[in-house]
């Protein structure tokens, strides 16, 4: 099975969303960082701080990215978000993701 | 924030009760294993193969053991399920664990 090695995990949740949105941070040795996360069905709009690459492992969903339409995603799949925006989401299908923050 | 550090994670998560719980699986240098996991409002049965130490990071719970009533778990706390058994939970307010393996 694929692994992050030689990581440092947070031992509290990311949770939103009253849990239908919660993640796991990691950071790796050089400082980056990532959260694998889970999404059940559903809507939300989330926010970013750091631009994010979104890696959709399993699921599928609808993204709504800034100034742009309603996009479909099925899993394998991936898509960025651009730093200090907003965007939305409807979760059709339980999704697995992994989060990479980008400076 | 409290880490566990220099440790490999399974990039998919393991998925349960159709999302309603799902977990990371870690792995610490010496090969021993915990997995981090959310719980959410929701009746279930879960099976062990190894010993586990379940720690409740956040939530309220009611737990039965193999041959025990049931009992009420709030965080912080933690309880041991013997290897090979079946355990029961009510879980009352969104859990945030840590399960440890027990060779």
């Amino acid at each position: 099975m694929a692994k992050f090695e030689n990581v440092s995990i947070a031992k509290a949740a990311n949770i939103f969303y009253e849990g239908n949105i919660t993640s796991r941070s990691i950071e790796f040795q050089d400082g980056s960082r990532k959260t694998l996360g889970i999404m059940l069905p559903g809507e939300y709009e989330l926010n970013t701080i750091n631009k994010e690459i979104i890696d959709i492992q399993t699921g599928q969903l609808e993204v709504m990215l800034p100034a742009e339409d309603w996009m479909e995603v099925s899993a394998p799949a991936s898509f960025e978000v651009p730093a200090n925006s907003k965007f939305k989401l409807r979760v059709k299908k339980l999704v697995d993701y992994c989060c990479t923050f980008v400076k």
